[in-house]
């Protein structure tokens, strides 16, 4: 391991955060709610850890290897994350734990909260939350990517690490470029949602925040009841939109940019995503009716919770953890998968369900069918071998970690139901589970250990568990 | 598919299985509690299925195809389920769904009960609910390997649908001594385990019951608070010990018969499984002293629970279900793999999980040495990549099957807890799970619909999945 080369490249995550804050610190100052020290204090804390990395540690070699790439990740979404939660921290809002659970929830656009009197937060603190969704969202996509051509291009590895799914297809030849496409993207999207939710009728600020927190995937609302507290259909309908898009394989956009409409059309995670969708908005309205009264409010309700809870975003327009059973049950099943890769989205991902599904039908046709050489194509390309035992290995830690996650949180005493969807939350990036940590609950009840330890899932599930589990690797520590 | 294979085979099947009701039958007639005719009546009526069976369809190629063979074994413990059920269903003691469903359980060894008022059974009756699962457990391992040199030892397809796992070693060249050598070990074993309970002080019609339901690690009891009801310290400690030793791949045994001790002591699986019961029994124990108030009465309650619920038996000396929720959750996680593979349990088997921790680690270690080829290796020798990805499809396939069971479950409007451990101990052939189906509780009150539906679960489990998909994939019905 390069450790001077990784301790460089974080002073230079830490610079990046800190200039990120000047915005947050633009909304404090403006709305003189007295917090605005806060900031300035954090940004100066942030400049005094960065300024040193950078400039005592200077490598030699400026080679970055896979190992230092994966640290690079961990390490930085982790200690981004400590730092971040520094306003929270000065502003007296919270604990220094609960502020890193709050802000790794931020960044890894889990959307979980440790707040319990979520309105009365600052304006400027409002904004820092949603903002580290907008962040975190992209910057899991390409974040990274636009830094990295300062170290020579060789941000490949990097990107591999941070970039949900195993589909990320390579828009363009120079991973720069690919950044600013995204970037594109991300912003146009976000720029269209704020847009609409102003024509809806919401303040600039609830939109700006509604927007952030939705093109992130995240769930933060400056609202105790979430979107619920709007009561607001154009809106409902707008951010359920706008969820389900930004949870769609952002080459699609670019494919649809470049008005290469037919491959759109035929990726088959986006068809995959799109059918789950519909089919369970609609065994959900169904299972509905009865608790609501009538089809259009079972409709309504089932509609926006489908495409949040798949986006892993998390907002709520109702508490669905008084819904019948059979809801519950479908839509925390469906956290397990999220929404598409090269999405802002958590979960493992569409594509892998897809790969999942062809090596499940390949291994009972071979039961049948020895001698047949059976390949997996995806979108008409052939998925090399090695490609998809990742995914199963991927499979196979992800549900593990959800496991242990589900025992280790049982420690606090709380419910088979509430621990198992705390774990299952936390490493899908959703925010909301059942009970205890419902769409009107809170994670403020756990224990500071576990509040730590449920941060370590968000960043293991963000980052596609590897860039963490190598942190407790002793053989990617070793010299070589 | 060569059907008439199929049916003619299926005939002979059901032919054992009248033969295997005599017992059952001569206990019945023995305490004369009436209930004989209806042991009477099952056998006529399951020769009347099985005769035109073996008599009309005489196949004129006896060559069995692995899709032949996944059809009989999925088919075949399918149907002696819900002939074994007759008897039920004569004697009036339940309806006809309710007793495919108990048979089910039986003959896959799971334990679950619809049974409301265990203790008003007749002796036949308990007597034959035990003895299918003591069928069941050998008959997983080797019952059709003893049929099958009658259709000219082709019968190698069959023993790999049929046995639990993929280290099933193959003792001996030819089918048919491996199935005596089994036969022998499994007799041996239940005779030991029959006498160390008579000396215990169990009366020999319970010791006989408990062995056969220990053997075929099952979990029905004559008694509604299980082993806890006899509150004897001897008792449960030899049948903790048994229920562990079922747990072991027999193939150990075989070794140590033959004096390879080196052999038996170096395989992985039974370490692992060892070590994890150990590490359980551990937690539990000091997770259950403020529950209990001293550890040896936790010690005493953990050493017992574990090894049930890893051995997939499903026996209780304690309602777990008021236990505190980490000891509660670690058993659930327990079940997921249960015992080892080439044993009479039920799970996705130990073996598997070493191999899948063996793939996880090369995962991690490719992320940052991509280049470095690396085999993975059991018990010293090199396991096929072919294997590696069937272990992991199943693991899949068992885990997205959790999960659709429970969707499925909690459509009968029961709690997330309920509903999740209900398919989760169906799928692993455990029998007791949380809440309503909690080790004093019961399936009774699902409706029939669910209660075919958690048997076809409890078969896919117990037949590793394939032979009970294949019966729904119609690339395996086409002929061919």
């Amino acid at each position: 391991m390069n450790i001077k080369l990784v301790l460089n490249f974080l002073g230079k995550l830490f610079l990046i955060e800190a200039m990120l804050m000047l915005p947050a610190l633009g909304v404090s100052i403006a709305y003189g709610q007295g917090d605005a020290m806060a900031f300035v204090y954090s940004i100066i804390a942030i400049l005094a850890v960065s300024l040193p990395l950078t400039l005592i540690f200077r490598p030699k070699d400026h080679q970055m290897y896979a190992r230092e790439a994966l640290a690079v990740a961990g390490l930085g979404w982790l200690l981004m994350s400590l730092l971040g939660g520094l306003p929270l921290v000065f502003s007296g809002a919270c604990s220094f734990i609960d502020a890193f659970f709050e802000i790794t929830s931020g960044f890894t656009t889990t959307g979980a909260t440790i707040m319990t009197d979520i309105e009365s937060l600052s304006n400027g603190l409002h904004f820092w939350r949603t903002f580290t969704h907008w962040i975190g969202g992209m910057g899991v996509l390409v974040f990274t990517t636009a830094i990295l051509p300062t170290i020579g291009g060789r941000g490949a590895h990097l990107a591999r690490a941070e970039s949900p799914g195993p589909t990320f297809s390579k828009l363009t030849p120079k991973l720069g470029d690919t950044a600013k496409i995204m970037y594109m993207i991300y912003f146009v999207l976000t720029f269209i949602e704020i847009i609409a939710l102003l024509l809806a009728g919401m303040s600039l600020f609830d939109a700006v925040l509604h927007a952030f927190s939705t093109a992130g995937t995240g769930g933060f609302s400056n609202r105790a009841l979430s979107i619920g507290a709007f009561n607001n259909l154009a809106v409902e309908i707008i951010i359920a939109v706008f969820m389900f898009l930004f949870g769609i394989n952002f080459a699609v956009y670019f494919k649809l940019f470049n008005r290469d409409f037919k491959g759109a059309l035929k990726n088959e995670e986006v068809k995959l995503y799109s059918l789950i969708a519909f089919c369970a908005i609609l065994v959900i309205t169904l299972n509905l009716i009865p608790y609501y009264g009538d089809f259009f409010t079972a409709l309504r309700y089932a509609s926006f919770q489908v495409p949040t809870i798949m986006s892993t975003t998390g907002y709520a327009t109702a508490n669905f953890n008084l819904w019948p059973s059979f809801s519950k049950m479908l839509l925390m099943s469906l956290m397990l998968f999220g929404a598409c890769a090269g999405s802002t989205a958590g979960g493992l991902k569409m594509t892998r369900l897809v790969m999942l599904l062809k090596m499940a039908r390949r291994e009972i046709r071979r039961a049948f069918q020895p001698r047949k050489i059976q390949v997996i194509k995806l979108d008409g390309k052939t998925v090399p071998e090695e490609t998809l035992a990742q995914v199963s290995m991927l499979f196979f830690c992800h549900v593990l970690l959800i496991l242990v996650g589900a025992v280790v949180v049982s420690l606090e005493e709380v419910s088979f139901t509430t621990a198992f969807t705390t774990s299952l939350t936390c490493i899908s990036n959703v925010g909301p589970g059942l009970e205890v940590v419902g769409p009107i609950g809170s994670f403020a009840g756990y224990s500071a250990p576990t509040k730590v330890f449920l941060s370590i899932l968000m960043l293991a599930g963000r980052l596609e568990l590897y860039p963490i589990l190598i942190l407790f690797s002793p053989a990617a520590w070793r010299r070589g």
